[in-house]
């Protein structure tokens, strides 16, 4: 775990994209000195099961127990519970493979029991060998809607039984009002070693504001006075995965890497611009880094990751170059 | 479904002994002539899931999935999801296969749904492609606890955790007072068309006596006015498969096949005898059938139900061969 006073980062995470680059961040930087906060807005209930699809991407990809083809689920997994499903009539829409299931009915089961959600990712994280502190968002339920032109529907609903089909016309998180930060993020975020924040290239309004929706967490984030580095989810105008740009010209943004780093204005201090939009850097309103942020592979992840902690001591390092 | 008014038979059944007998009778009976009345006694709830371990049990061996090495369980299981669970610290002692995990999830959330045990079960069977009716013995829960040595356990700490170690002193079927027959049983049991009934080689105090202890089962049983029979789980002292001869031993009753003969009295009017025990049979009380009770084969389980049911009719047929 984290030790508090150590030097450390914290990331904000949603999941494939920003898991990835979780990952580059966990072996660039000495062990246990991140902290993921992840969003937890995606989370819903189905066969009775609490599903987390973030934290699970979370704790899979940096375990080691990832999917490599899908970017979600479990490798070597088996898919016989699916299909016994199936023959009894039961609802199939959203995949489960055999092992993920574990973590549904594990999860469900300690939840059930009054263990607090933060409290059981940290101990999966921990039984999973993973070196980093994983910490959704806030214990309390979260839940994103989506609002479109055939009606407003549950996150997964939307994303994963209509495909992200219908227009979406906004976004709202269900119960962000009444919930606060998980514990173990306030404090990490008040810590004198916090060294930087780094948001992950996810879908800001699906997987990001959610969290930032969590009052307190917002003013938490700038009251650590460390840079704050945004990776841009866009390059050349598309989501490198998801419906980050579908649905930003949906909402009638432009879908463009500048668009995303004025969506956190006020928030970052710099932002990580890939090299195909090196065109767009006098737009950012900050401090920009250029890379190649496309990961691809394990050593991708990697380097962005280093690029990334280089671009936030830099600005830490130069006047003006972190928010006052 | 059985049709009322068409010819039938009810088995009373526990889990994998009495299973077998269904089989057989599932095949020497004509389609939707047979309900089989289980056991839920052994229902526990574990890792959130409502287990039905007898129900399940006739499920797939009605249905042909049975594993035919244990008795319990699916054939052509995967077992991914233990592995996982047992990696992130979940209970492991009561195996769950992958396939298995879709009975138990399925069951959990349509009872949370408010649907009726009765109901789910009868469902399960019609997608399964089972031509008879499988109805637990009452919707109301009832819980078989061993009371022993060690102190009082849930049925399935004692038979699966503690492999029936403790010596049992007595056993109770706590609820039982408060719960009814499943009303299926109870119109079955009414039906004019009613043939025989058939208490399968079941544990008598484990698996036939929690049926028999829902208040009004035992005085259906006797107004269905037809020839009750059971067949002997006990051969030459020792059950085929459980802790039956052990417990009845710890009761302090002979582990033999007239004392199950005795224990049924009032209710059978027939007893299917194993014919390594036929120098019992004048101490039986009842009429008596000499079988081969033994069920290695799917052949020995159809052999042994025509036997079963031949003889039901002949007590039928006979003058005083049936209660009065």
């Amino acid at each position: 775990m984290t030790s508090i006073g150590q030097a450390h980062v914290v990331a904000l995470s949603g999941g494939v994209g920003g898991a990835k680059l979780a990952y580059g961040l966990l072996q660039a930087l000495p062990a246990d000195s991140l902290s993921i906060c992840l969003n937890t807005g995606d989370d819903f209930e189905h066969l009775g099961l609490h599903i987390s699809p973030d934290i699970d991407t979370a704790l899979y990809t940096l375990a080691d127990l990832a999917n490599p083809q899908t970017g979600w689920g479990r490798r070597d997994e088996t898919w016989t519970f699916m299909q016994a499903l199936d023959r009894l009539g039961g609802e199939t829409w959203f995949q489960l493979g055999d092992g993920d299931l574990a973590t549904h009915v594990e999860r469900t089961c300690r939840l059930a029991r009054g263990e607090l959600l933060s409290g059981i990712v940290s101990d999966f994280a921990r039984r999973l060998g993973i070196r980093a502190r994983l910490v959704p968002m806030s214990d309390s339920q979260v839940r994103t809607r989506a609002i479109t032109d055939e009606g407003e529907f549950d996150f997964q609903d939307y994303f994963v039984r209509l495909q992200c089909r219908p227009r979406i016309q906004a976004i709202r998180y269900m119960h962000a009002d009444a919930a606060r930060p998980a514990p173990a993020i306030e404090s990490v975020l008040r810590d004198p070693g916090l060294e930087a924040i780094v948001i992950c290239p996810s879908n800001p309004y699906l997987s990001i504001d959610p969290i930032l929706a969590v009052p307190g967490m917002r003013s938490a984030i700038r009251a650590a006075g460390v840079p704050v580095v945004a990776v841009s989810p866009i390059i050349a105008g598309e989501a490198v995965k998801g419906p980050t740009a579908k649905i930003m010209r949906e909402l009638g943004r432009p879908a463009s890497a500048n668009e995303i780093a004025h969506h956190y204005a006020g928030l970052i201090d710099g932002f990580v611009l890939d090299s195909r939009d090196r065109g767009l850097a006098d737009t950012i309103g900050c401090s920009v880094h250029i890379a190649d942020t496309l990961m691809r592979t394990t050593d991708d992840r990697i380097r962005l990751a280093g690029e990334t902690l280089r671009f936030a001591r830099t600005l830490a390092a130069t006047p003006g170059g972190r928010r006052q």
